[in-house]
């Protein structure tokens, strides 16, 4: 019985890992798993090794100079034949005892050089001298710089753009450099394509996905100086992955299977790891990110990262830089800022609440402001599928464990992730319109910047009167008088002096697909069953579906789809566009963006709202050179559906 | 009269250049005279733009995802089915009203989809329940992530791997990024030969040099990211320069011609200038780097760089950087930095005094070491001519114009080039002996770090005595008695315990050329008319010459050349291998390292000293561990010369 029970405890004991381990653990037992393996030498051409680390000492080969030169231009002479020369009682010598030199050039005679400014020569050819020498003087001896036997750089010393060359001169012709660490990432799932078929547009079938995420891992690692071996795309087959792994772990220092997110995808890679290697640590406590899993297959690390990109990428930043750098005996210090490529962290200020989740690290795409002196951040929020969030942030916070209920003003530090020219950035929240999008560029051609929060009329209103935004935009219509705007700005600005700027009418109307074949025209045909898609309360197109249906004797219950609730126009556009709804409430330059129908119902004004001490803000004259600009004007028009005031 | 002044103060006028300005006043010229042209665009394949700037808005060409796709693993439903599901009141759906969904599979029927965790299949194929689902739950609708038309990176971005993947999602298959401004490197001068010459060692005649200039620049231009391309070496004839920088400026952005140092050679090059172009300015009041000059020809700047590899450094890094990056439009802040290549900047201070010349800026190439809880900086004093210094430094230092004599302890702060492991460095000064270099490798395989300057065993024994150094090593006999070191010790330590270590002996004898063509084999030979190199005062070996020279009856003036003062044993002997001495004293180990005859003298105790609190460094047990390994006595053995204790 007992020896049973003790086998028992054994087995446990040997197949257990950790699960839903911290990142930290999980790093540690990767770390303590994997130490750099006995070291590889490459040998290169020296400029190649550029950026490398040197894996012995290296030897010069060659005096250099390898000569006796003149380090001046000048003449050569003997130092003694110049004593007591000055000014004032200069030494003349003889043809003969003199020979002209340039910098660089051999001495054949004479023991040291006079520099040209410290002679005249006579009329009959002799050299006047007006400075005593020393022996050697402006001589550069054989060896001055480095002597042949000389050990010029070693073990461990980076390969920089001065080592190269002086291995130039030195006559080392190659370099022997530590070996980096070799990975293969293998994509998997039966549902994804590489990047040639997922161009072929007309190929791509619904349930298809392109493989981003190779795409993704050869650029950073690019950026990190790792190198990066891609295989093709393997089906779900357990078999074929199974080999592969194997293969791969043969060949390879670092093996990535990114095997998807699906629980069953995941469970046949955790049965691969656990019967071909060990498994390490299965689930990490982040979000997102916590499929990870990592093995010991064969001796190398193997670590299955996650399919959705948001996922995908906080591994790749750290668990797999840190085994890499690990690996290669890089400095480990701030590994995070290197990996992201973070030159900056910053302390800001939640600019909104933020619920992180209980018992889980975090890992927030942030936008960051700075407004009348206060550094305010805010997450673009999104799943870990959407990859825009990552592309558009401005720097990722990784939010402790620890960390749940943030309220707004919360104190948040994170490492910028691209450079932000805070002092000229101006930050915009109000009612979404993709013409206030093109003033970004235009913004940058004047040296500012322009940040976007989409947060309707109501909230960019709002944002104002907490101070939160630059300037603001309103298209509120008022069901009292059916006039516009101003009673909202009176009662958000409350006192305070807010200048206005109407910048353009726009068309709104009722968006249906292309040929209208719910035949919609009116508010009364949203009754008829059709699904619509609304706007978030507080914006603009929603206070005047209200009235509109208002008008019309309508209440919100005799809609289908009125609590349905999209963020831009383009976004409720595009529900009608995919045929998740039928209508919706927009301007016309979204249904012209996506090919849909347009029945016109109201031309609103737009409104530019300014804070109060807007024109002292740095990229106050860049703002409104972008929007007199004709660039703007004629890139909005080609949108359609916009009208100006003159 | 006053006309033809007033055409003479005209022509002064236009022909008038700035000449010595300052280095600041030189890029300021620059970046004045030539601002970003009509911005040029190249369009590439997206992941070959990584770390490139958009040219343009990039707009989404597809929806991403493009169809209605699961978020989860589980069942796809009608949300409405469900209502009232908990885990004490499951609902029960028959088949046919569920269907299994992956993640990211397209969901065809229901609405939202049951994770699998909520429910549990009943033996007869029905699905229970447990969670009440809204609709749209688990789903990723259309355009979640991007949507069609949707701007999805601006003008003025960076090209990040994130935006690299996203434009792979989004079907966009190119970018238009900023084209970078070209450079063109013209090497000059008929004592230039390129590497390929270089290495075929038997060709290369006295006066040669090779074009590292070149290398350097190609290497600096690849960290930087930039483009550079390479003219062939072109010899001092002016009409081919003039041809070729005209050449050069109607097809590249930056011309620099490599112009040498000679007088002669820039006065070629200043004319050429003048003539095809307009002379910005000519030498900038900074040392190395001075002989720099610049003009525009054909609206393109030609800059001539100077032809030491330190002073051509210097210019690159700031000169031709800061003009790149404003040319390109990059952010400017700290270009030294950047330029440099340095993560750090730091404070410390002069461990020795320096002189730095009056009106003019220096560059200073600093050692760098923390001895004590005190950050100490020594500067590399050598030539512009010597690129050794360069490599070999540690970080870069650009003392103001206004500096002038910084006496010890002064603070200096500059930038670190490379990662310094301060904490686990030790600082050795004393006795020269390349047993000691051999260490810092091993000291490295050891996770520690040594730094070495060599003072000679007295200069060590002080640096020790002023808390300078970790250790200091030295081989001094006292002539009164022919003992070793523990008199000089300690009238160093003077009370302090400093722990000693004899590490072997060693051979010194007389190093003469091969087969002794002068026939020297006593100290009584050196008093007949041969040329001696001897050893800086402070140096055990030439402690030890002066005890034979006395043994012998004689005085320093019967010795030609006692007062040559080479600083190492390699130094001495070189003089002799290249015949500008014919004999030195020094060790077996620099004989053998350059093929020269010795004739021993005697066999010398080296000894390691130790500060006192020298065992609590974090890099002792390092040192301990590397003097007694097998590696360490099997390299030092190969040198020749030495015997161990044992």
């Amino acid at each position: 019985m007992d020896m049973v029970k003790e086998k028992e405890r054994e087995i446990v004991k040997t197949t257990r890992f950790a699960e839903h381990c911290s990142l930290s653990e999980a790093v540690g037992l990767l770390l303590r798993e994997f130490t750099p393996a006995a070291r590889r030498t490459e040998v290169m051409p020296a400029a190649d090794a550029l950026g490398r680390t040197l894996a012995e000492d290296v030897v010069s080969r060659r005096n250099v100079p390898h000569y006796t030169a003149s380090a001046v231009d000048g003449y050569t002479v003997a130092a003694l034949s110049t004593a007591g020369a000055t000014p004032a009682t200069p030494v003349v010598l003889e043809p003969g005892r003199f020979e002209w030199v340039n910098t660089g050039m051999p001495i054949i005679a004479g023991d040291s050089v006079v520099m040209i400014e410290d002679t005249s020569q006579t009329a009959d050819g002799k050299l006047k001298i007006f400075k005593s020498l020393t022996q050697g003087e402006n001589v550069r001896a054989v060896g001055e710089d480095v002597m042949a036997g000389q050990i010029l750089a070693v073990d461990g010393d980076p390969v920089t753009p001065a080592l190269v060359s002086l291995l130039l001169c030195a006559g080392v012709a190659e370099a022997a450099v530590r070996a980096r660490p070799r990975t293969l990432f293998i994509p998997t799932g039966d549902e994804i394509v590489d990047a040639k078929s997922w161009f072929k547009e007309e190929g791509i079938l619904a349930g298809l996905v392109v493989d981003s995420n190779s795409a993704f891992a050869e650029a950073i690692f690019g950026q990190w100086g790792y190198e990066i071996d891609v295989h093709p795309i393997l089906p779900d087959d357990p078999g074929r992955i199974r080999e592969a792994i194997k293969d791969a772990a043969s060949r390879y220092d670092v093996v990535l299977v990114s095997a998807g997110s699906a629980k069953g995808k995941r469970d046949h890679t955790a049965e691969i790891f656990t019967d071909i290697g060990k498994m390490l640590f299965r689930a990490v406590r982040m979000k997102p990110g916590r499929p990870v899993m990592a093995a010991n297959v064969a001796g190398k690390p193997v670590i299955c990262t996650p399919g959705f990109p948001m996922s995908c990428a906080v591994v790749l930043w750290s668990v797999v830089y840190p085994l890499l750098t690990a690996l290669s005996e890089e400095p480990a210090d701030d590994s995070l800022s290197k990996s992201m490529g973070s030159a900056e962290t910053v302390r800001a200020r939640f600019m909104i609440q933020h619920s992180s989740p209980a018992g889980v690290a975090e890992w927030l795409r942030l936008k960051i402001a700075l407004v009348d002196g206060a550094l305010l951040a805010w997450p673009l929020t999104a799943g870990a599928s959407v990859l825009w969030a990552l592309a558009e942030s401005d720097g990722i916070a990784l939010l402790d464990e620890e960390v749940l209920e943030c309220e707004k003003g919360t104190p948040v530090k994170f490492r910028l992730t691209r450079k932000v020219d805070l002092p000229n950035r101006l930050l915009f929240q109000g009612s979404d319109d993709p013409a206030i999008q093109l003033l970004i560029s235009l913004m940058r051609k004047r040296g500012a910047d322009l940040a976007i929060r989409a947060v309707g009329s109501m909230g960019g209103l709002a944002a104002l009167g907490r101070g939160e935004a630059h300037f603001a935009a309103a298209h509120l219509m008022d069901p009292a008088d059916g006039s516009y705007n101003t009673s909202y700005i009176e009662k958000f600005a409350s006192g305070r002096s807010w200048r206005r700027q109407l910048v353009f009418y726009r068309s709104q109307g009722i968006i249906v697909a292309r040929g209208n074949p719910k035949n919609i025209t009116t508010f009364e045909d949203l009754t008829r069953g059709v699904v619509f898609e609304n706007r978030q309360p507080g914006a603009g197109t929603r206070v005047l579906l209200d009235f509109m249906l208002k008008s019309a004797g309508l209440t919100p219950e005799d809609v289908k789809g009125y609590e349905r609730q999209s963020i831009t126009h383009l976004e409720a556009a595009n529900k009608v566009a995919s045929g998740v709804a039928d209508a919706t409430l927009g301007i016309k330059a979204a249904a012209d963006a996506l090919g849909l129908d347009f029945i016109p119902i109201a031309q609103e004004p737009y409104e530019l709202v300014f804070a109060e001490n807007f024109d002292e803000h740095p990229a106050a004259k860049a703002l409104a050179g972008a929007i007199a600009s004709e660039e703007w004007r004629a890139k909005v028009e080609r949108m359609g559906g916009y009208a100006w005031l003159t």
